[in-house]
């Protein structure tokens, strides 16, 4: 049973979703976590249109990833959605991807603002746009782990990406789904084609348009002990910091 | 009704799947043929696991994509695929997306080999990747329109793309829509946003890999009156044609 603030669809893995080794990538990933969340606002008349009408749209601050492991081609499995809290400007909401005996194969929580779309800038959520939700209403919001900064002596790998037409989706944004792939493509096959993401956190700080080079920095720390290797992640245009992230990974069993 | 060699499945469109226009892109266009093909193809017991069996691959050589106009995002549309014919060496079938009318949005003919994947050569077509389809056995293939090469003189616009490690799909090769994104994404944003694309005749001629940075060439043709404008197409690795591609557009409406 669901709670009111809840939401589940389901879905099927497709070959296209997934990476050489026949998992889900990280960025599609996302793509269907915010699928999932904008079907859920569909339902509760609180989507696209009523985002519109009070002339603004929610923007993503901050995911926490965590992985059990990831889903591969073929399965079958469900996309879950919680709008857990918040406040007057921040919006706390989970997902998660479950096969159909409800274990986890990942579980995402996001912090979202809302964005007046002619000021640019972070406003108050509009009553309209949470109401429907049942979330609850909390003074302070739960905080994640913080991702530690990349620093210069730490940069191990680099490489810049153009941003491309296609690039942008029908939110007339950069699709989400791309800085996971610039974050993850500079760490190189070798290492990804042997580790296995168990965590990652990641911050927005501002915009990618189209038409801009960023540069994708990334330092593998592999003197952490206890199998696990962390990695440290910014993408940067023009030497602003537009995202950063820190990943932690084991390796691969096979 | 479908015929014995026919098979269709829903797809609902998604705001990831689409443009800034809210148009499907063509390249998931055909991410989602290669899927409705697949899964006839899993029905059939004709699938990955029987290619396995017989140590070889389908390989598609050229596709003919009409468009009458594509779906948007939010549509729930119907996509279909046909087997219509092979002979020795060569299977063509067809695509179609659809709404639940049977209005075509698109229909994609295809021309495929079967690859042995030890040798990476061509080899006749294994009774057990065919028999299934109920498929027409002929002498001679239909052909399609041949694609026109990109001549020096007629070569206007240029950029080159790293090949990235999320590129490549799980069926361990470069995913097919990445070739519709380079070569589409290299007639700049003003172009993209203001034609429709109307018809694509794209010829596979040596696969991309990860690692390479291809070259994508592209010719704008604006003097061919009727309103139709051509662009011509070609990907390129280390001066080595890797497939060619022409276009016919339309100037948008709006």
């Amino acid at each position: 049973m669901l709670a009111e603030n809840e939401f589940e669809m389901n879905h099927h893995i497709t070959y296209y979703e997934c990476d050489p080794r026949s998992f889900l990538t990280v960025g599609m990933m996302i793509n269907l976590a915010v699928l999932v969340s904008g079907v859920q606002a569909d339902h509760l008349n609180a989507g696209t249109e009523a985002a519109n009408r009070v002339g603004g749209g929610w923007v993503i601050t901050s995911y926490e990833i965590n992985v059990n492991s990831l889903p591969k081609m073929g399965d079958d499995v469900v996309l879950g959605t919680r709008t857990t809290s918040y406040n007057k400007y921040f919006a706390y909401r989970e997902f998660w991807i479950s096969d159909h005996n409800g274990n986890e194969y990942a579980h995402i929580n996001g912090i979202f603002v809302f964005m007046d779309l002619t000021s640019r800038k972070m406003v108050q959520i509009p009553d309209l746009m949470i109401e429907p939700y049942h979330s609850k209403s909390v003074k302070r919001m739960p905080k994640f782990g913080r991702a530690q900064e990349l620093m210069d002596e730490d940069l191990t790998n680099q490489k810049n990406y153009r941003v491309r037409y296609f690039d942008i989706d029908a939110n007339r944004h950069v699709n989400n789904s791309h800085y996971f792939d610039w974050m993850l493509d500079v760490l190189d096959a070798e290492f990804l084609k042997t580790h296995e993401l168990k965590k990652m956190l990641i911050k927005y700080e501002r915009e990618v348009r189209y038409g801009d080079t960023v540069t994708s920095q990334a330092g593998i720390d592999q003197n952490t002990g206890a199998d696990e290797i962390i990695t440290k992640h910014q993408i940067l245009v023009d030497d602003g910091i537009n995202a950063i992230a820190n990943c932690w990974w084991n390796e691969s069993v096979s």
